[in-house]
């Protein structure tokens, strides 16, 4: 199942902006390690900022990942549709462990 | 910025390309993780690439890793001034590591 | 403990000893390392078996997350309290993030 | 190359006590996640002394690491062989990484 047939959107119009506001900081955030390359900057201060974003994202995850399970996996479980659910969970958690 | 000193730049003009290309193609990745978002798209395809463009970062990060090693490590050990450079090093790993 | 009032148990008695032997396994994998560590190997080779022991932790985590889930977790949304076992389970995902 | 030619010994016995005692414990925490598996304790629980695991398993990974950098590769990069030990330190670090 790659394309949820979950009718209960997991995204809220509320959330999908603060998701937004967010991709777009993380958007300059890679967009300021060009810069830094560019202008040679000192190779750990670049490091720090890549590290920075990767947190962001994790970050943006985490996120994503409450409302889909607040939202499609509670829905999937209510209605005894979980183990598709669940598994497809796990298998998206364990991309994040790597 | 705590042990900058190093002037053997570690990026070096063919690399900083390469590095160039890599931090458009992540930007593109970012960008692209918004309108997946503004769509409502299915969640999990949203975290799958948020996953890559993590893993995307992890890549871009060993890059310069790599240089900064060659370059201002190698550089630092050579003339004595190790130490600083091995403690600044394993700080930036470990940020890596969470 | 902050929710573990959840009464169908996530571990079955099957996967209790699949679990089990796991953790023997690690057990082995990391007394593997105190010899390594004894013998003065060469560092690359422990840091090789470190990381694989801690690989195996996380293939134990991601079993103990499935039983979760599919147990405690669904059982809570079923039963509408599902707001704090999710809030739980991705405060424990996070854990494993970093 | 696996068999690293390192002749400064990463690990110096002071050092060397350090990480075993940082085993043992590894060890036991491993041990004691065993026994909450076998008294059926909360999964949250289990998972919390997982991630708790895992994460002294890279503090000791960062020591080892640290021992490699200050000794092995800084040896080789002294003595121009710096090549080959700084790619296998990335190809180390990666394994962290994921």
């Amino acid at each position: 199942m790659s394309a949820g047939h979950c009718d209960r959107h997991p995204v809220l119009p509320r959330d999908r902006s603060e998701l937004l506001e967010r991709i777009r900081r993380i958007e300059g955030q890679v967009r300021g390690i060009g810069r830094m390359i560019e202008e040679d900057r000192y190779c750990v201060d670049v490091l720090v900022q890549i590290a920075a974003a990767r947190s962001a994202l994790d970050n943006l995850g985490m996120l994503v990942l409450e409302g889909h399970v607040k939202g499609c996996v509670a829905q999937a479980l209510r209605e005894g549709q979980g183990d598709e659910a669940v598994r497809e969970l796990l298998e998206v958690v364990r991309k994040f462990l790597r």
